[in-house]
């Protein structure tokens, strides 16, 4: 941490800030510049004191601004896991060599509906089928998801095909429930930083997709990512599914895929892109798709209905089990381009 | 809702469409135009097909794109209900001639520290304590709250200094906890689409202060309303808390005081602004204050610690007692002058 | 600057980057932190080698992140320049106890009404007229002004009413002719940096109003303000007209005005704000005008119209004489709560 | 265009809505809904009236919004113009199957400097020779470009390379001089609503790139670019750098991906994508170039430096001769995988 002084602050200010800090067990460094001084903090801050010191240190006199120079989360880290996390569900491995297909519907509506989307999905050569029981609806006017039906159907046709599943939890008291059917729990973009359910999920042990938020930062994502971790679940996936448009006059969402090698980068966890939401229209997903893979994703999720037009929910963005099949062609080749498999 | 077809889109593609939305038992006009013909749907859509509509009108051949031309929230627009809603809350009035002061410490530290809040609060003319048990926060490694310890610290204080209380419920299956020892609910922004939440909240029936997500339109804001006025819940406070920055390097937040007056317009329910949360930085907290009373706002919400640089949470954007009656006399002339008072 | 080294830098990678401050001159400091070590170079960096430093550090082996510490603006920084700079034109003075009202239409149509706005502008306090001459139009189908005549007639009717009169310049070469016409030239938001207009605006010493372009940061901002400072004018004034937003459906843009107490607290010019583009709605012009008064604008522009309904630009977001002449008393009333005037 | 009237408006807000739209030769078609009636246009709206319609409209009483239902842009539309364009340049085809690479350093620094690129260049298999002589800088302080001299080194390189040549240009009375020199004209994103140089520009005929502002919407780039085309000039090259990051914690810009199968099917002019800008880091270059192609881009721009740790701007981005090598190996696989060439 850097405390940036103000060129008016006079010496008991800068008394006041070096006070402050070693109060609290930690070293101060003065550096002297032109016009004026910064303090700073040399040792490591224990987490618990990051954002109080911060906070404290901002209010003094003659402080300009403080600045972070590390950043907040650990467990998810690469600088402190240097290699790469495998998660590996029944026998899918995220995070190696191969990319995973996730695929479904949005809604799980029956048992016919996902029967088909099971087998279209294998067809393809997806490893795993999607299905919300669950949903997050902005209307409360919208359909609400079968929810625990939709949990047994899922089950019961994942089962059927040899496909691991996925389904969204929102709430913490339904965790065990969802955990109980599906393979992977999914937590929804909402639901980025709804802490009790992290902590619920990481608790669970059981694994873990994690939607980044519309408008989350990096490093709020891996903050959320770090509740699962600090909860002793190290099955997290990272998921990119689109950030908040500049406009929405053509796609729902802007798929961010800077944060694809950025992630890999900065963190160890595998990274999952969803073009599905994160374009939100079904004809430019193949595109995204393709693009996700070339950017160094692990997986894709893409919505698909095996009748998209009588779909109860994001019909518009579903791909038909025809267009399914073709894209995986093209992702094949795009995979083998940049050395993985799919 | 209007459809656009493309210049291409032959007869067949306009009969698709026609007969889509006839299916759904609504009427369909034709448009023709210079170049492209529309269809417009001229008929009311209940709100359960509005989204099931739109999507499977986009991914007809020959379409364009489809336009929502009326607004899907119903319950919380003025439209539908012309007069103000006044909130009442033993005694304390949202939305009528009194703009009212919510404010108290980030997070419920001790009994001494709540004591000597609303003693504060009191002075300065609040009329609302605020105060957090159950705290979001960000980093697992930060301070997460007293939780039903604090509830009752905040209760007791609020009945022995005359104060209407205010604090956050995080999880559905804590709503009927916290509604059993605070007069408000707070959702908090983070929360803004947690709908079971929402859901559980509204069929308590207790008043609910509802901001705003960081990225939320106000479209989804007042669908997130709708959730509670649709589970009969009428005691609704919208709060702005500020959205997503361009920048973070001098606020945390930009506190959107454009939504006030178009939420004064477009919906009956009383508008509450956070400039705390809304800047971050406790010395443009009067100002913004000051600013959301002239821009029409019904109450608003300040931190406000008796140490801010001993605080647990939010130090950096809380006012000392002294700067908040500094702000309250301030803050009653501008009131005064745009026919309020405070 | 600080450059934060990675967990895993060894020290050749030390080495290399104090070897690289030191090299240009400067003084390189290490901070050894727990996981991590810090080189921090506490002298002055020259202007110039700031930008060059930082891309250069960025990519040597071993660092992970480079971060400044100071601001990148000098003169317009209130640091350098600590009281408030009053930019006095023909005696109306922005940056005083005043507050100044600047109105008129978008675009000078004709005599006629440049004149009426000038009558109506004048009977209701405003001390300033706008008028478009040369008009920066997102589509090349809509009215471009009526250029160098619409700058005569706002220059005769600014002198027939005792007016200060301003009008935008949109290149170089112009800077010159508009100066000769127009008492205070502005710079719009989509050329906040056009350089080459910037360096000339400021060689012409002439009083220049900078609009803050949609999604300039405020250190961008102040940077283009630099521009104008450095090349030797500092009758500058500062112009928040709102920045991108979250979405379009209620406004065109999002008045920033947490913009405002920052900017008057990091620079000392005057700083002005225009609800009309802030909102592009006229009907919230008049609240968002108290607001920006009360965050403690020094000057306020509100687009103006005889008859908005006939304008050929920009008609939605222009208000009536008449509502010009409420606002302006509804104005004065806040200004007065504030201690300002009006 | 749609007019959406209020549940409240009465017969003669309606009457007077339909005569605006008559009294300017339109036919206006009343839409009875349930609560309300919307008012269609339904023939086509000429360009130019477009915007004052819109405007006129939306202050009349009793109208709640008015909403655009075609596109404002008409020459860069794929609907008028339905196959793909194709801008050859000296032989370097935009637009068809091969993706061409346009590289080269920020800025033009000296002959051999610019020799030692070209020659990188061309070992890699680029077609395009980038460099700045009239340079856009955030700061007053920083490297602004070599100039006319700057143009005469790249003119020469080019030549001696037989590579194609590409620079900014930043006002409209430099239009002639740049293009004097180079092949194709930049227009940068600061500049993408400089309409005084997109006219100037349009008026050479000379083939220009022109890159999207970083919060410019798609229709609002269309628009710019219809500024090119409008004037004749159909060699038009539209260009995604980045927009406006949520944050800049780990990037400098936030590369838009989706903008590509977007543009592709809304426009027929040729999309490139630039991941030096869009990312501004390097080691993040490579993955979002094949990224860029994968999703369909035409042509890939970054920016390459002899020695990018000694470049005077942009070298955090540049990669060296080395990585751009590897970068086009890779490239071409991708591009194979996708059926194109590179």
């Amino acid at each position: 941490m850097i405390v940036v002084m103000s060129v008016s602050a006079v010496e008991q200010d800068i008394q006041q800030v070096v006070s402050a800090i070693e109060a609290r067990g930690l070293s101060a460094l003065r550096m002297p510049g032109g016009d004026r001084i910064a303090i700073g903090i040399p040792s490591a801050i224990p987490p618990d004191l990051r954002e109080p010191l911060f906070q404290a240190l901002s209010v003094l006199p003659g402080v300009q601004h403080v600045a972070h120079v590390s950043r907040p989360y650990k467990l998810a880290s690469r600088e402190f896991h240097g290699a790469d996390t495998i998660v590996d569900v029944k026998g899918v491995r995220f995070g190696g060599r191969q990319i995973q297909m996730i695929t479904g519907p949005c809604s799980v509506e029956s048992y016919d509906q996902m029967r088909a989307a099971a087998m279209a999905a294998r067809a393809a050569g997806a490893t795993v089928l999607r299905g919300g029981a669950f949903k997050p609806r902005t209307s409360p006017y919208a359909f609400q998801g079968l929810q625990e039906e939709g949990l047994k159907i899922l089950q019961r046709v994942g089962r059927e095909n040899g496909l691991v599943t996925i389904s969204e939890v929102m709430q913490p008291d339904l965790v065990a429930l969802v955990a109980g059917h599906v393979d992977i729990l999914q937590i929804g973009a909402r639901n980025m930083q709804n802490f009790p359910l992290l902590i619920e999920a990481g608790k669970s042990g059981h694994p873990v997709m994690l939607k980044r938020g519309p408008s989350a930062t990096l490093d709020e994502f891996l903050l959320a990512a770090e509740y699962l971790l600090h909860h002793n679940n190290s099955k997290v996936l990272l998921c990119e599914r689109g950030v908040h448009p500049l406009d929405r006059s053509y796609t729902r969402n802007t798929l961010d895929l800077n944060a694809v090698p950025v992630l890999k980068e900065i963190s160890h966890l595998p990274v999952i892109a969803d073009p599905s939401h994160g374009t939100g229209i079904s004809r430019y997903v193949p595109a995204m798709a393709l693009a996700a893979v070339a950017a160094g994703a692990d997986g894709i999720m893409v919505e698909m209905h095996p009748n998209p037009r009588e779909a109860l929910s994001d019909g518009a963005q579903s791909l038909t089990p025809g267009q399914l099949q073709s894209l995986m062609s093209r992702l094949r080749a795009v995979a083998a381009a940049v050395g993985r498999s799919a």
